[in-house]
Formats: C-alpha cells, sequence, structure tokens
C-alpha cells in the first residue's frame, strides 16, 4: 500500500482548519561574511513564535541530495511522489503556463530554432529570441486546423513555446522531432504505436506548414517539437483526503499544478498582501488552504540576499494576519531551498514548522535552518507533510486494529 | 531486497542475550498545568541509567503523521512493515482475540444487528449490546455444520464475533453482507472469483439460519459479516533471525500477532509483577525476549494522566529486574504514543533505548521524548528496530564482501 492509497483509506472530515503557508525558496547558505542564513538574518518574530509553540523539522523536498524543480517540489507538498507521479515534458511546459488541458489533449514543448538551406539546426533556440518576439510568432502559427484537428501554439518564455493538439483519435505515444543537438536535421516524428499513427502524421504537417510560415522570420525559420503527452490523471485531494481545500498563488505553474491534484485556485492580486487579503476572505469557505509566496524564490534566485531576507521580513509581519484567524492547525514551510549565494534552487533541507495544540512543542527560539535541525519532527521527506498536517488536524483515523 | 530478506542472509547466532521491554503508549504529550510529558513527570531512575548508558533515538511506528492500531505497531516493531504485511479484517479480530486460526480456516468479522420486518437495518450494532450477551447469542449460532464446513462463532467484544468456516474447498475471496449503513438490506455475499462460490454459498446460509435463530432475540435479530480473509502467512522471526525468541504479555492480541510471527508465547499471570517473575524463570531458556505492558497504554486511552505516570514508575521499578538478569542488550520502547490528553492512540514518535556494550553512550540524563530526540540513533522508521537489536546482539554479519 502506498501513502497516497493510506490517506485514502484513512482520512475523515474534521472541523478543524489548516492553513499552510509554502515560502517558496526559502531555505538557504549562510552569508560569507555575517555566517547566517537569509532565514537566520530576518527579523520573523511571528516564524520565532510558532516555532517555539508547534513542532519543527526539517523536509527533503525530493530525496537527499535532489534538488527540485518547482513542480516536483511542490508536487511533494501536496503528498505525491515526484518519483512516482511524473509529468510529461509537453505536459509541464502546458501546467506551468496554466493553461487549461483537457483531458483528450495532446501537448509537445516546441523551441524556435535556426535551419541553413540543407535543413540542418544552427541553433536550437534561434538567438533566444525574445518572449515578445516568440508571442508574435505563435500568433502566426495559433489556430491551424489540420484534418479536424485544432492546433493551439501559446508562447511560454523566450524561444519557447508549447502547441496543443485537440481533436479525435490522437494518442500521446510519438517520437520528437527535436535531435536535441546542432548540426543535425530535424527529425521526422515517428508514431511509437499504432493508436499514435494519426498524431505523428498531422505533427509532420504541421512542421511543415510551420516551416512555410516562418520562412522568412530568420533566426526563428524552423520549429522542434518533443515531449508529446497527455495531461496526468493525478488522483484528487479533495478525494483522498475529504477536506475543501483552496491555494492562492500568484505563480502560473502552482496554479496549474494545484488544480492538476484537484485543489481549487482562489483569485487574487499581485502583491504579497493582496494574497493574505485574499486568505481572509475565503477563509470561512475553507478548511484547508495553501498560501504560496513566489517573490522569495526570485529573490534568492536573483541572488539577491537581502531583498529574500527582506521579503521574509514582510511575509512574517503578514503571517501575523494568519496567527490572527486562528485555525486549528499553522504550518510555515518551503518546497526547497534558494540560497541567494548559489542564485539557484538547490537540495538543502527545508525548515518546517507544524503548530497545532497536539503538537509536541519544541520551544525553540528562533525558526531558522539549523534550529529545526533539534526540532521533534527531526528530519522526513516532504511526501510526509500532508500525512503529519492530516494528523494534527484530527483528520486522519487509526490504521489498523 | 526487503530488509526481511536482508535480515535473513546476514543473521547469525551469537551467545548474546537480548530482552525488549515494549510498553504499550509510552509516548506522550505535555500536561498543560506542567508542560511535561507522562514520561517527563515520572521518576525513573532505571531507564534514565540506560539512557544514560545506552544509545537513544525517536521511532514513526508507520510513517510520519499516521496513528497505528495496535496490531500494526507491534508488527512494525517485529520488523515487518505494515504497509506491505496487511491483515484481513476477520484475520485481524481472530487474532485480537487470539484464537487458534488455522492455516485453511476463513474468518468473517460479525455484528449482532437490528432489522425490521422489512428486512432494513435499523442498527448495525444492535444497541451495542454488551459483551455478556453476545455471549449467549454466539454460543447459539456456534458449531453448527453447512455441507460438510463447521462453523465456529466466538464472541469479541460488545455486539462483535467472528465466524471461522472450517473445512474442504474455501476461499476467502467473497463480498461482505454489510452494507456498512444503516436504511438499507444486509447484501447478499457474492464471490469475487471461481475458486469463493461455495464459501458465498456457506456464507449466505448460515446468514439465513442465524436469522431464524436470532428471531426473538432484538435487538439482536441479525447477524452482519464482513472482511473474509485468511490466517496470513508471515515469516517466521525464528527463521529470519535465528534465534530462540520468546512473548510475555497478558494481552490476548499481542499474543496472537506474536505466535503469528513464529514467536513462543509463555503463560503468565495478570499482574505486572507476574510478567517480570515470568520472565526471571524463563530467562536462562531464551536468547530473545519480548516482554510486552499492557497497562500503560490503557491509562493512555483512559484519559489517566496520573495513573499512566504511576504505571510508568512502577514498570521503572520492575526494570531493576531486567537490569540485574544482566543481559547482553537492553531495549526499552514502544508500539505508539498514547497521550492522556487525547485518550487515544496518536502518531507522535515513541522513544527507545538500546543498551549494549556497543551503543554509542549517549549520556543523556533522562529517558523522555525530547531527550530522546537528542540521541544517537536519530530519528527512524520502527521497523530498523530489528536489525539495530540484532547488531548490538552481534547476531548480524556483514553485508557484502
Amino acid at each position: 500500500m502506498n501513502i497516497l492509497e493510506l490517506m485514502e483509506n484513512i482520512s475523515a472530515p474534521s472541523p478543524v482548519k489548516v492553513i499552510v503557508l509554502a515560502i517558496d525558496g526559502l531555505g538557504g547558505l549562510p552569508d560569507p561574511d555575517t555566517g547566517k542564513t537569509e532565514l537566520e538574518s530576518a527579523r520573523t518574530p511571528n516564524m520565532d513564535r510558532l516555532a517555539f509553540e508547534g513542532s519543527c523539522g526539517l523536509m527533503d523536498p525530493i530525496r537527499p541530495g535532489i534538488t527540485p524543480g518547482s513542480l516536483p517540489g511542490h508536487l511533494a507538498i501536496f503528498g505525491f511522489d515526484p518519483l512516482n507521479y511524473t509529468i510529461g515534458r509537453g505536459a509541464m511546459e502546458a501546467i506551468g503556463t496554466n493553461f487549461d488541458l483537457q483531458a483528450e489533449d495532446i501537448v509537445a514543448r516546441g523551441n524556435f530554432a535556426t535551419i541553413n538551406k540543407e535543413n540542418i539546426i544552427l541553433d536550437r533556440r534561434a538567438g533566444r529570441i525574445t518572449t515578445e518576439i516568440a508571442m508574435g510568432l505563435c500568433q502566426l502559427l495559433d489556430g491551424m486546423e489540420i484534418e479536424g484537428v485544432k492546433l493551439i501554439v501559446r508562447p511560454v518564455n523566450d524561444y519557447r513555446f508549447i502547441v496543443v493538439f485537440r481533436g479525435e483519435g490522437l494518442a500521446s505515444g510519438v517520437s520528437d522531432s527535436d535531435p536535441q543537438q546542432n548540426g543535425l536535421a530535424p527529425r521526422k516524428i515517428m508514431p511509437l504505436n499504432v493508436p499514435a499513427e494519426k498524431t505523428a502524421k498531422i505533427a509532420n504537417k504541421f512542421i511543415a506548414k510551420a516551416r512555410i510560415v516562418l520562412n522568412k522570420h530568420h533566426p526563428a525559420n524552423m520549429i522542434l517539437l518533443r515531449g508529446f503527452s497527455k495531461r496526468p490523471q493525478f488522483p484528487s485531494m479533495t478525494e483522498i483526503y475529504k477536506i475543501k481545500i483552496a491555494a492562492i498563488s500568484t505563480f502560473p505553474m502552482y496554479r496549474g499544478l494545484a488544480s492538476l491534484v484537484g485543489i481549487e485556485i482562489l483569485d487574487t492580486g499581485p502583491s504579497l498582501e493582496d494574497e493574505f487579503v485574499t486568505l481572509e476572505k475565503y477563509y470561512p469557505d475553507y478548511n484547508f488552504v495553501f498560501l504560496h509566496i513566489k517573490q522569495v524564490d526570485t529573490a534568492g534566485e536573483d541572488g539577491d540576499f537581502g531583498r529574500k531576507t527582506k521579503l521574509i521580513e514582510e511575509v512574517d509581519q503578514l503571517l501575523g494576519k494568519v496567527i490572527k484567524l486562528n485555525p486549528g492547525v499553522i504550518v510555515v514551510t518551503s518546497d526547497h531551498s534558494t540560497p541567494a549565494t548559489m542564485a539557484l534552487h538547490s537540495w538543502h533541507p527545508v525548515p518546517v514548522i507544524i503548530r497545532s495544540k497536539l503538537s509536541r512543542a519544541d520551544k525553540l527560539n528562533k525558526f531558522s535552518e539549523s534550529t529545526c535541525l533539534r526540532g521533534g519532527l527531526g528530519k522526513f521527506p516532504a511526501i510526509y507533510l500532508m500525512p503529519l498536517i492530516m494528523a494534527h488536524a484530527q483528520k486522519l483515523g487509526k490504521f489498523g486494529a
């Protein structure tokens, strides 16, 4: 029995409310000058109070040493082991833009590319054209219909786009046209099984038409497609956990992923404060809310230690609103570390607090990577966060007699 | 390779003796007035001495956040992952009463229930009749023979009983008659595959006969059956670990489970002291003994913080006898937490000590949930307790050349 099956067996409704504050990229590494991480450098009285009253620990997002992309990181927090619940490359990009992928759609990841007259790829990324240019090119390609199949083309960023095949009799089992290196010709897309024959044929026709349309748009005079896939069919968290669950996020990828696992997405404004106002507004209607904060991760990826620290302080102030709502369970954590000193996502474990009247209080005097190491939750894989939250919210029955 | 296969490969006899004191429901939560758990409140000089001399840690019985029933909790301590070694509902109840289930028996869990003239279930629990009344009704139903199959009916507690089908050509793959809610008719039992056809037929005949027998015994005028299953075929610990292993327990469920995994059950009296006297008596004959204490869990489930604390102190005094026997390895631990403040089993991790001349001494000055968090064993899944004990008893060879 896997952990999701177990959850489905033993979860049961309870009136206890839960708010999870997921601060993207929260974990960090010390500033060489001060020896303190971003979180250790920030003044965070609200988080410190929760760390004192709650149980703390450190989570490995995927496995020790594995740096998560944004999708697997959040998937783990939602309780889905990212090594078992995989998402095709095309579907990943579609979710990343929060495109409303239908169950029968086939989606591929596309690159604008440069080819020469001999059909040899000179640059798989078309000189890294800007998103603005790519948006215009996508409009040229969007809306074709080939043998009754509609083709939807949407920009992602820079030279990247997605193409969605919508119609009857399609299947995802086709090869890539992208040979993944320069100096080769684009490959003909081949069906990998009989049901995928129509998809391969239409994809090849689409590429031929695109080549004509793009002929005068050097360096973006060709497209390369890969990762043909469908919307993954993941179990719904609403059904597994029997909770009315919502998420607040400004990040399209997060919104796409959350809806994929059966979480309702609430409308919110672009600022930090907007998200907390949204939380206050919808709090009465749900018994489980994820509040996702993207800005801290962005500052980390920009390598801006000071801005990341300051943003953590702003989030801490807004956390006061969550404490005032007084839900039965408050969780503060993250999907992965983004040390400003690395300006990248990293594998370092992330700190977590679970504060409820059923937590064994750790009485830590500060919320940080180093203090959480001494917390009662110990170090654990992120897929156990949901079982732990559900337990503290008294939403789980006993396993076995 | 799973951990049991690994154990079977590398375990080898050694003269080192092991005593494991399994204090059911030992882990707790703080009393809101004192901020101390039951274990922290108890005076436990013997446990404290072992915690000073041994290695300590905290165990997750099943997975983080999962509250174990008594069966899975002990199964994990015996080294069997309860998510992989599952037990059918009928078999679980039979083990719970320590019924001597044979390998070919089929057993179902039964409820006495109330139906009206239209065959609609008014109460799935027959007004929660007492065990005494149920015992009399079980006698009325016990001992029938249908098509050469003998039916054995035994009370469990309150309105619960088991029915054992003993004979040729039986199989467990049949549906339940219990629809699991009031207001519906009992379901006809259906075979889920060809080998189970005879079982379904006999079960339906038995229910029809039981209905006639119970006709005048309102509110218990019907039976509902579910969870048809066989005695699980678990590997024997004697064979896996190559040890002569015994258990002492007053709790029928524990005795049933221990014999299921190849542990010999020693006769003992009902008191705490009786169990330790039994240990002293049989100690020379075995090289591995589990001593199981039920009373601490019962006090926790009763929500009696003071009694639980006092019982821990009594166990600590009797632990002096174990220390005097001076086995090579002494282990003190538990199958799960039962905080008196919750009056329920809980998911909170449980403290553990392993004291042997090969333990890295943690020099903790008290045995408790919070001190064990700083112990050298760290936080680990309970299925690794047996490997750790076997290692400290020098009963495990090296893995790999």
